[in-house]
């Protein structure tokens, strides 16, 4: 690692979106007067009567929960999108500024376990694997429909990242367009493959291995590692050693050594700072936009906003909004403290 | 307004940015369980002994605030940039993927008013073209100088947007690169004119004037809109009516119009939910990188982060960072509030 790095600000590219983040080491000395988060409480009753998402339940819509003992997946009582929803596209005025177009897709939501108390951090490998082949199959039914193009698994976990209720749970939204930020890692992909005639994400997950600074986890499948161009002050990567487009492409045991790898990361994200780390998590698999994706390498992204402590997180305001996004801690160091919290 | 856009799922493309936000009105009937903020307190005192920017006062970092009486600029005692950063630039392992190089600019704090218990909502329009000015003479002196790119002038308002302290006050950070949404501004506004042989900005805010729909107020030199691709619930764009690029182009009415515009939109955003309403701000003049940029509209930015009462914000987190940015409340129902806001 550049030693200039590790104490100047720098700017670092990140080769999947084709973006610039700013490093600034040089501010962890700041003091914060800012705004304290409150303190996140672990969920305590193993069921809880008013849980929405509690086996038995009756939801804010009317529908009740089945009484499920593993995982359970619903149509989101809210959902953003749907199937049905009517399509159209318009340039108003025809100057080519007020484009819109009907969008529609399916938003559902994959309860983890029927106990309230759990998180993907302190649930058993064999339980997390049920929800690895949970997201794998609605993966493969959503993918196979005409008119979805993306399935976007992912977890808001924690109050402060959005989740209505601490119930362990995710999301899952399909849609008929590919969102920005796949478009974005597809360019980023392609870019690389194009020239370089090799999978971005291979080289990098082998360069990461062998220069070690970067990394927090590795297992006979997957490498966990701070991403070098990393936003988020303790973000992670979930990197397949091998070159997988998708869930569907694992073998079995590389579905349990991804489950084991979610429940490392997670339980070393719990140990960071002694609280239940949130954080929003999804997975990155290939379009099923019917194309053939060959540049395409499955990954998985941890975005967690604690920055110094349970109750002080990095705020993406201002210069992050309008500039650039900025951090503080340079990535190798941030991959210091999730080892040794990983060795605690 | 293609009606069925007001109730159904759809996209809209940002042609500043060139990407897509997920539209979805059917939701917002959806009840929040989650997290709700701490309702924002305005600051009572004229003088605060323990804030570090008022008249007179010691700072973190040992230096003390003059005794100043209009606003107040410093350089940042924590700045995330420096201008004697060393300039290095490398591909650690020659692959095109561990890419950094040096970065250095400016820091700078702006303190609006002596008194702590101010904002821009409460200031007379002299006193915030006072602000203009030193806006103005700020992106002057450091355009000036050839190691400096961009001039990001921004406020971060309220403890819920990462301000440290309620002091009215605003930054600068200032680059030696073009910061991210710079350049999708640029690339935007760039292929408009090309396409179509005029300004973006030029061609929108007439549209926006003629169709009334998602003005929240005019004066004789600026309009302010719910843009048709806003992300943030009640975001707002400010325009100038003619063609300028940056705050040093404005005539010295403009620069009133300009001030006035501020205290209109941050007034009528208080209004909203009767409490100091929270947002980043920011001002997005043409860079100084030394090119011609007549593709170029000056404009400012307001993200506001609240949706549906003084404690209950949107939340930008799973599908919004790892899919697409999604809001409930379309533009143009967003700006109805903003206008009986206004009028009340
Ligand atoms: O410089 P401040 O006000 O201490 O910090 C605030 O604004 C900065 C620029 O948007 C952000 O990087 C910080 O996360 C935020 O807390
Ligand atoms: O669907 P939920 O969990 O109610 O909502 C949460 O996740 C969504 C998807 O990231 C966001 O749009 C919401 O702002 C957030 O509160």
């Amino acid at each position: 690692m550049n030693p200039l790095a590790q104490t100047n600000p720098h700017r670092r590219f990140n080769p999947l979106k084709q973006e610039w983040v700013l490093v600034s080491p040089n501010r962890t000395q700041r003091p914060w007067q800012g705004q304290m988060e409150k303190p996140v409480v672990a969920a305590a009753l193993t069921y809880d009567p008013d849980c929405y998402l509690c086996p038995g339940n009756i939801r804010a819509g009317g529908a009740r929960t089945d009484k499920y003992t593993s995982t359970y997946v619903f149509e989101n009582d809210y959902a953003a999108l749907k199937l049905d929803a009517p399509r159209f596209s318009n340039d108003e005025d025809g100057k080519g500024i007020l484009i819109a177009e009907g969008e529609s897709g399916v938003c559902r939501v994959v309860c983890f376990s029927p106990r309230h108390d759990l998180t993907l951090a302190n649930m058993t490998v064999p339980e997390i694997r049920a929800v690895v082949d949970v997201w794998a199959e609605q993966y493969r039914e959503l993918g196979s429909r005409d008119d979805i193009a993306y399935v976007q698994v992912f977890e808001n976990r924690g109050a402060m990242m959005g989740a209505s209720n601490p119930h362990p749970h995710g999301q899952i939204w399909a849609s008929r367009s590919i969102p920005n930020e796949i478009v974005s890692e597809l360019a980023g992909q392609r870019a690389y493959l194009e020239e370089r005639k090799c999978c971005l994400l291979c080289a990098y997950q082998e360069m990461e291995i062998r220069l070690g600074e970067r990394v927090v986890a590795t297992n006979e499948s997957f490498v966990a590692v701070v991403p070098y161009w990393a936003v988020w002050p303790f973000e992670v990567m979930i990197l397949p050693l091998r070159h997988i487009t998708d869930l569907e492409a694992m073998t079995a045991a590389e579905r349990d050594d991804f489950a084991s790898m979610l429940q490392s990361v997670t339980s070393t994200y719990d140990r960071v700072f002694d609280t239940p780390f949130p954080y929003s998590m999804g997975l990155h698999p290939q379009p099923v936009d019917g194309e053939k994706h060959p540049e395409w390498h499955f990954h998985t992204h941890f975005y967690p906003p604690l920055l110094r402590s349970a109750t002080i997180r990095k705020f993406m305001v201002g210069y992050e909004l309008l500039g650039s996004p900025q951090r503080d801690i340079t990535a190798e160091s941030a991959a210091e403290v999730l080892r040794k919290a990983a060795a605690r």
